[in-house]
């Protein structure tokens, strides 16, 4: 997305729910992609993609040379997540350390306030990308409308929130 | 899609390749959205979807009472398709009426002209419309980003113009 808010391409990938390849998927899209040489950064919804499948973005900043900002609206139960982790997954250790690892970070946005976490570029820098790129409420735009569409592809119709 | 480009929900549905349940189709997606009441007009890229499946966008509107608009970009080789349908369709007579009976009206972008045909609003309504959808280049933005997801979905990474 070129900001604020005009769509430039779609990409389309799959991982597995609670699996361990969340980054070798992103780090092949963007990898792959005929715009990789126009991306200023990498936003994501949050740290996890299906279910406990984490990203590190401090990996996937430097698999693919371009900064990582992730946005989530409400503060992650760290404590619960963990719990979960440790009684289901045996590299659960590992999947603690970069739920833990990166500070999250408020930023205000006339609404509710949002959190990020950033790998390869800095609070002022990432700041001035995720104001400049929300248009009305506070969710950035690439993620409202990549979560709307993978919405509508799913459920046939786009519901909720990014 | 609130124009000019403000995305306000995706839907995804199938219909078949050269099949007749294109009407079908578009009709059930409009009646089964929450987004119904505030449609002020469908707008189709052309009058095919899925090699000869045909919207008769006269039937559409009348069975969505919302106005319809289809856009191309190329004049259609009437001739050529019809004789593609003689050979191919047992119902041609019927799909060849469809194909003819609208009048394709052309209108001025900046650049290249395109090429609309209407059900249930008048020229001067659909050409306030169509400007007013058009960000950059001549392709309406509702069909530019449709055209944008579903070839990312097909291909992984969207290619080409709606």
């Amino acid at each position: 997305m070129r900001l604020p808010n005009y769509l430039e391409g779609v990409l389309r990938s799959e991982c597995a729910v609670d699996g361990d390849d969340a980054n070798l998927v992103l780090e092949r899209m963007v990898q792959g992609s005929r715009f990789k040489s126009q991306l200023k950064a990498v936003m994501i919804d949050g740290v996890a993609l299906g279910g406990f499948n984490l990203v590190d973005i401090d990996a996937l900043h430097e698999a693919i040379g371009v900064p990582v900002i992730t946005v989530t609206r409400d503060p992650p139960d760290l404590g619960k997540m963990e719990s979960a982790l440790r009684k289901h997954f045996s590299d659960w250790e590992r999947r603690c350390e970069v739920l833990r690892r990166k500070e999250l970070w408020e930023v205000g946005t006339g609404h509710k306030p949002i959190l990020v976490s950033l790998a390869g570029l800095g609070h002022a820098e990432a700041e001035e990308i995720i104001k400049k790129s929300m248009v009305r409420g506070a969710v950035p735009e690439p993620l409202r409308v990549a979560h709307m569409i993978a919405s509508g592809l799913a459920k046939g119709e786009s519901k909720g929130k990014a």
